[in-house]
């Protein structure tokens, strides 16, 4: 099945746990600059690194009910913790809906990048929900059954990121010295960055891991495997015009623009403020009406 | 007005953001322990720190909504962010019961360590939230006009915490001494830990900023308040029998059990699930029932 407005005219919606996913946004807008983009940022129950797949699966589900609303060529869970914890059910739930996630771009580029070797050993850092949920095991072990995994779970890097520290900050050296150090004494081939918030650390990461270890930066290939898949549909929009951003939020606090500015490159407009209660209203009301209807 | 029914065998009700309002349960329990102890943690939501008043009001409403169907003598807001967004709003709200916060109790045990000195300079450190709202400012200010204020928003310390690091680890002394290197330097006289987090961080707090800074651990003070306030209105449980904990919290993900044991010093039952649209509905069912009623 496919989304009921499925014309290139449509917007793209992406939805995040809160700020990070607007890393996904930076480089879809790179390669797709004509299109129409809606972002949601569940900045009032941000963030969903450690919560329950019952806890991360309803708030997805009520965002994608609201983003739904919009008639979205495609929809994009641009975070790993939600992707690893929502797809499957909000797959099942939204059947009618072009939907894609960030974990499984992520593994085939490491697998990729793993290139001709027996026994790759692939290191992927992400959120503890991220980790525990084995998503990215599935995901890799399904492609390369022989790959070896270190799993890195770095819970203080998402607030090192948002407390805005410089990247050359003592502290935030320091955690990923801890986080990384592991990896590199064990050699790993592949280091999946698992969660958009690192995209920004990346630059300090390459230096930290030296020139031999592959990175994947999920929030890229997120944004590539978005591109290809619109191209495949026939649903690019290729202009004329430039696009747009749209961003929604759950909480309005000055947070939000500080961040969003440094995950974008550039200041986005002040966001629409939609907030828990009317989330579920508009959920609710959906599901009453899937139910009448 | 009082409370529905303010019995001494009632229960006494606290709320936080998650986890850290259990240091003031362990505070409480100690002084009390025959006391019948409800503790609702918004572990789907939290944490509150960089949100926004709207945002925490609304939670705290709900969560406040909730627990009134238990009837408890005395409702705690046991969480610096939730009480510093919130406590106006929820005592307009809730008029009947009988409340109160951790801010008051803090700022007033900071006038008293500072002494007979002229300007005292009193330090604060708390989430950003905490900071900005300026709720212990307004409430030492206040008590003392002239008092000299240090404000320290300190955001890595409560994932630092809850990421069950050990006090001792490096990443731990070095955001600390980030945050305390300062207050040192320009000689507080006192310093609140103003947020129930900081309580596990006393030790080696104490360790850092040398023996002649006061240190107020809000927890603590926020739990004698409580007990003073119930001894006043004759309202202590005093016997017999052993007191209780019965917990709540809005997402069951297994770090709730880790972190509680760690803030509480033993482990607690398992928790009782409500979830956030269940707390939802019960607010606004309750809302309903106050307009129809």
């Amino acid at each position: 099945m496919r989304s009921r407005s499925m014309s290139p005219d449509s917007p793209i919606a992406i939805l995040d746990s809160g700020i990070g996913g607007l890393a996904v946004v930076r480089a879809l807008q790179a390669q797709l600059p004509h299109e129409r983009i809606l972002y949601f940022g569940d900045t009032a129950r941000t963030p969903y690194g450690w919560k329950s797949a019952a806890t991360v699966g309803g708030f997805v589900s009520q965002i994608v009910h609201y983003l739904r609303g919009y008639d979205p060529k495609h929809v994009v869970i641009g975070c790993n913790t939600a992707t690893a914890l929502a797809m499957n059910a909000i797959k099942k739930e939204f059947p009618e809906l072009s939907l894609s996630g960030i974990v499984e771009p992520g593994a085939r580029a490491a697998i990729e990048e793993a290139g001709a070797k027996r026994f790759p050993l692939i290191a992927i850092m992400a959120t503890e929900a991220t980790i525990w949920s084995k998503a990215y095991e599935r995901a890799i072990h399904r492609r390369r059954h022989h790959a070896r995994l270190l799993l890195r779970p770095a819970p203080m890097l998402v607030p090192l990121v948002e407390e805005a520290r410089d990247p050359g900050d003592a502290l935030v050296k320091l955690a990923l010295e801890q986080y990384l150090q592991p990896l590199v004494q064990r050699g790993a081939d592949v280091l999946i960055l698992g969660c958009t918030h690192y995209t920004i650390l990346k630059p300090i990461i390459r230096k930290m891991v030296g020139p031999t270890m592959r990175l994947i930066d999920s929030s890229q290939k997120c944004a590539d495997d978005v591109a290809r898949r619109l191209q495949t549909a026939n649903l690019l929009y290729g202009g004329p015009g430039n696009g747009s951003l749209r961003c929604f939020v759950t909480d309005d606090s000055p947070r939000f623009r500080v961040l969003a500015t440094k995950f974008l490159g550039h200041e986005p407009q002040p966001p629409v403020l939609v907030t828990p209660d009317e989330l579920y209203l508009a959920g609710a009301s959906n599901a009453a009406g899937r139910f009448t209807g």
